[in-house]
């Protein structure tokens, strides 16, 4: 029943096998615009240092960029024969513009133009995703101002421990990102040294100027040993181990997210747009997006383990175990990208039930710390006590079937004689999450003042 | 500088955004073959038990028939619209045969549907690589037999310990591969039970005849409980665990290349076929093939890891996050065929250079346990002073840089005088190793009975 | 403020430092069993082959027995300067038998008995979950029994789908436990071959008699090839692969047990036992243990992890890389057997709240399939065409604000003519999950043909 | 056999499972230095704002210093009922100071009590492998200092390519620890923001100075969101991501050692300090502390995905699920600091085989890329055309079984005529190396320029 092709395709021997193992062009034509920057900075810098002529340097310049057009445009057949994205455009340079091209080479190696392609990948994608996650950001602030004041509760063990504010809680969220981001662009900077002229693995003795390449590929400066810079990946494994943390918080928010749009919570509500019906259920909402963004954690982090596993134990310098850092990059990535993106959608398409949210954040009784608190506040009991005195209150409260608010002052008085009328200000849940003013707690001016402070920052 | 599509996809927004997690078209396809198939003997059996008519289940027979030529012919159009192979095929055959297509998804659901498919995919790859392992160990036991006699260092630590043949070695590894055989068939039996008809989750009032559509598709059995059919990914799991394991083995026999092909060691040398040039390095010979096999483990590893990690802690019955369990398993199973093809074609293609083999085989006092051995059983040392005695063989030996038997006897007899003539013959690689007849030794007729048992069994 | 030791002991310099990450006698004491019993073993087949004489054989199981006796009894001093527990042991054998001790050493090498010792403790570990999860299954099957009528609303993207009984869910788990049950049995039988006699990698010259130490230690037969016996340890790759996919099942069963914990769900309680209060919150019950179980199965797979890790790309035979190969194993068997402990004391002690599960089984138009299927079957629609109607009287309850149940015939049929009184029976949850007499289907009936089928099985 | 203790606790039946799960005193009584620290800045606080009297807190102050003397010096008895070290420390407290011990708990929680314990930990880690790795670095500076002109082959496939220097093979590691450090001192900075006060989960209604008790601890600030504070352990993934990136670079290094001391290559020798000899073979060195170093890194990294596992997928605020993060942190960091001292005393005590390395370095037509170099620099050749000439003289010298430097001047005029004497100057293994002064190139004097460098600015 199988319809796997490549059974067929080993069948024709060794050299086909071969082929599919080493080729790389398949997935390292991903490459092709970083390959095809590189390649006119070098150009450029050999002219410039009189390696090469000016008039080969201008021949090669326009060379690649119409191979750049060509690809670009879909007009370019990749060859297999030609194993990668390397070779592939040397090639074409040698059609388009002859004995030139073979110039293009010097003073370099795969093993050095791979590794800036590569690095140039990444930092594109650190950029992209640095900017997705100051959407998801945004986003979340603002769903976090008009939510400042909305009750929830706040969970433990996911049961009911305190009340919270909706605001706050997304606001928790903006704090996980603004460290991703803050590792991403960590990333991004420890990685922006630029390896090209570190040819083979021991340098060259053409006199380049890796300066020059260095500045014109937007890199801080050139790597410093050039076994190092074409040995190492540690900064893809770097922007991945960043993008697993990134994924294991959107997993977390997706998780709630599928907990509170079931019918037994029902705390929010997403569109159709991203959930998926049933044609013959049509009040189910199945929360597919958030599903995927939980599960792709699995796929982002496996991804990094599997970079680590194939770097663990290699000798310097290039080996061709490093050929299969990119797939696990660009499936990292990719898949990290998307659900950025479906997360920044699914915030600002979600609706908050208020009304629910404010049922559960009353029930169970949640003021019971604050009732606590303030009998060592109000009452100077030390707080052992007073968690003692609180939990046969509660016990009172829970044998009667009412609330904490529900039992009158004569009867607070046989647990503790101290207790006042006032005390009953701290057990509706609005009191409660107004009293917590605490730097970082979660009540409405905290959460607004927060809200402002980000939207500055974000601009 | 990025060429990446997905950016911009995502700015056309939620709905692009949501088709680009959700469709699973552009993977599941590979599907197509089993989802047919599934189909039919579903059709079949409902025909069978009455639920329709068999002149529809002819015309859906027809029908998928010819979606299956078309697709199989590239002729068919693939629609992302339709998210899924199921709905794809399921669309195609309405256009086909008009209304008798809407009785196909009679008494079943995506849910049952998508785990038959995966499983019999599953299944098909379990088959394969079973195939695969056959062939190698068949390439190592016949060169096993051609190399029985040749002796070459055993290594511990990378040092060496004692002499062995190198078909002893090769035969090491076809235990391992009998096992990893051993995982797959037991991994292929566990899997076979037929999930189909369990429905989206608790089973149907429908009164088909599970067994029946079971057989049709070559399981032993229908699963016993329909929420688990539905649920549970431990067969893909499995599955890939073996793959693991299969990979850890394959990336050691690749390491061993590696060395072996350094000319520091120069043990072994790959033809073209398997290694890559250099155009201006013609000696150089870099074993691309096995760098990449070792390499291939990190990702096999980085398979499994993901899907344990989408698994992990989802609650019963489907979830979308396990839509993301097929791409794992899918370049789980590619990428283990490839190295094991590649690691067939390998083993068939290496030439030993016998003769430093058999150099490194005999320096470095390698049968030092051979003398030890002797003393034991011949002079009745317990084995703790015979050690003793041996050291300070070894090391007159090593400061006069000559091997154990270049020392005269009466020299050794300085050092236990009971030591005779007949010392010496234990200390001759070819003796040492044709001693080792314990069963499980590297004694060459050990090899070749192993040999014989092994080519007798693998047919 | 640090307060860690091994800071200190480092700068004690180079011997230190290689002390405290060369020996392994820390955890490997755990293996004092198996060494004995390995010894034993082995002493008794010396004398039997004559190889030592049967004074010394006696001799030394004398002593090893009264080592034995020791360590049981924390009367035994064990030494990091000897490194492991082999040298322990045998250190402390000379101490108390003299000579003899050094004939004990005979025809074997460390590394075909830290091979031998650690299958043992695998083999001893697979034995003791096999049972456990015997006992898991056995308390899921009681329960099963118990609510073989109990139903509750079966999930899909945690959305209610259709009724299930809660018995068929428990029921679920048991197949994938007896799944579990089958990978642990199978991994001990491919396990349970002896490595002693392998000797240091090559085999030994003495005629020692592998099939009576491999028979006496309850092995199946002796391993067939040397190299193999002491370089590889698929054996715990595999006890850990199968311990990684329990763990993950356990991980489901626990987030279940999580959110139907939780107010919202209310569909189960866990006792005092295995949940821990609050002294202010009485009514909070966190489900602590549920929580710990869901997050072993990470401990647990990152175990099988790190040894996929370590394993990858070892040269054959003993790399001293795999002495980090026991404590992965100890912590994963460990933890496994903790969790299962822990998940079975749970299903004994959790009391469901039928009536919740009931009304949330019946809310959510729940029987809406049920509807469809009997457009199908009664009315002869075809399954799309059912499904469409179906979706019509869904809607019409939805913006009524009933139940499927409570629209009227005459509307019914307004959406289709056919529909007749008897489509009331269809819709009420009991007669739902009663109709799903498919096999493995959740009819009440069916539950309890599975459960007289398991308790039978599990004896 | 078994001598498992774990088994025969739980018959005791659910409170010893519960307590077996449930308690982590067993591991987390590491943090009792961190938990004191934070405890008496809390309560200087508490008095500070006036919310417990100056001289309970004085009390508290004095009740902690006596505890963590009696930790210190071993004569503190921890109970396994009081679960963790918090409750250790209090119920101790109160022992020792009665009634006040009751006010320290105001206005915390545990929650954030081990959020700023565990930070403080993992802080003190990070400062520490700082610190060890630039004692590793230094090391390797002054063994590169020592060999910047020790010639040695450049490896890429561990084929030999171009001749490079030991000095700049060391240096290479200084590069990638040097990223290392700077990913640990990011991490450090990005963690340093102080969690108490958090509470629970909501901050508190007590006027605490967040900003005071940060300070004290040495924090750069309060966190600023309370759900945030003790729901989110990033700090610790991306503190274990840099750790495993860390053990990656190691574990490369370990490779080579390994490699480097077989009798086949022969390039390095490391003293008995760090390898274990044989009694019987003592030419033989097994370098296994070399060996455990490349194994670690499985281990670290498996426990980096055992966190990642952990905290995939959990909702918000604290789950005890992530009790189980101390382990895998307290693992990692201490195995990390263990191969870290191990690798730097490696470092000190190697000895190159000079003489060895440099034979190696000439063989092979390793300056082949020199005398291509050399066409097209001197003779205007472009590259892919020298590399043919090139190609056809190494050839000339392979069948002669000469080297380049042999090939007599007339036979090279033969492949191109413009060839001239001047070009045996760069077929010099030591001008090859000695010409590579590109920026990051193996020449000698850039060797010493990077010592220099290095070793100003490590102090």
């Amino acid at each position: 029943m199988s319809n796997r092709m490549w059974g067929g395709r080993f069948s024709a021997g060794p050299s086909a096998i071969m082929e599919e193992i080493n080729a790389s062009i398949d997935f390292d034509r991903k490459l092709y615009a970083q390959d095809i920057a590189g390649s006119k900075a070098h150009a450029e810098m050999l002219a410039a240092r009189g390696i090469i002529s000016a008039e080969d340097a201008g021949k090669i310049a326009e060379g690649l960029d119409a191979i750049k057009a060509e690809i670009d445009n879909g007009r370019f057949t990749f060859s297999r024969a030609l194993e990668d994205i390397h070779m592939n455009v040397e090639s074409r340079l040698k059609e388009l513009i002859g004995a030139a091209a073979g110039r293009l080479h010097t003073a370099r190696s795969r093993n050095d133009q791979v590794a800036t392609d590569f690095r140039l990948w990444v930092r594109d994608s650190l950029d992209h995703v640095d900017g997705q996650l100051a959407d998801l950001m945004k986003a979340l602030v603002k769903r976090a101002g008009e939510h400042a004041d909305t009750v929830m509760p706040g969970f433990t063990h996911l049961q009911s421990a305190q009340p919270v504010t909706f605001g706050h809680h997304l606001m928790a969220y903006v704090e996980m990102l603004a460290r991703d981001r803050g590792r991403v662009q960590d990333a991004r900077r420890r990685l922006n040294e630029c390896p090209l002229g570190a040819a083979a693995l021991a340098g060259t003795s053409f006199p380049i100027d890796r300066h020059m390449t260095a500045a014109s590929l937007g890199f801080d400066r050139p790597t410093a040993n050039s076994l190092d810079s074409v040995s190492d990946r540690d900064f893809a494994l770097e922007a991945m181990a960043a993008a697993s943390i990134i994924a294991v918080h959107l997993s977390r928010l997706a998780e709630e997210i599928v907990i509170w749009s079931s019918a037994q919570f029902g705390f929010v509500r997403l569109s159709d747009a991203f959930s998926t019906g049933s044609s013959i259920m049509p009040q189910k909402r199945n929360p597919d997006a958030a599903e995927l963004v939980r599960a792709k954690s699995g796929r982002i982090i496996g991804d990094m383990n599997a970079l680590l596993i194939i770097m663990k134990g290699l000798p310097l310098a290039y080996q061709k175990d490093m050929q299969e850092d990119k797939e696990q990059a660009f499936d990292c990535f990719e898949n990290l990208s998307l659900v950025l993106a479906a997360m920044t959608g699914m915030v600002d398409d979600l609706v908050p039930n208020v009304a629910r949210m404010a049922a559960a954040a009353g029930s169970g009784f949640s003021t019971a710390t604050d009732l606590a608190d303030w009998l060592v506040r109000v009452l100077g009991l030390p707080f052992r006590d007073a968690h003692h005195v609180t939990g046969r209150l509660v016990a009172i409260a829970a044998e009667r079937g009412i609330e904490l608010s529900d039992i009158p002052l004569a009867d607070m008085k046989t647990v503790h004689d101290g207790i006042t009328e006032a005390v009953y200000d701290v057990l509706t849940v609005e009191n409660s999450v107004r009293s917590r003013t605490s730097h970082g707690g979660t009540a409405p001016d905290n959460v607004r003042a927060e809200v402002k402070r980000w939207t500055a920052l974000l601009g």
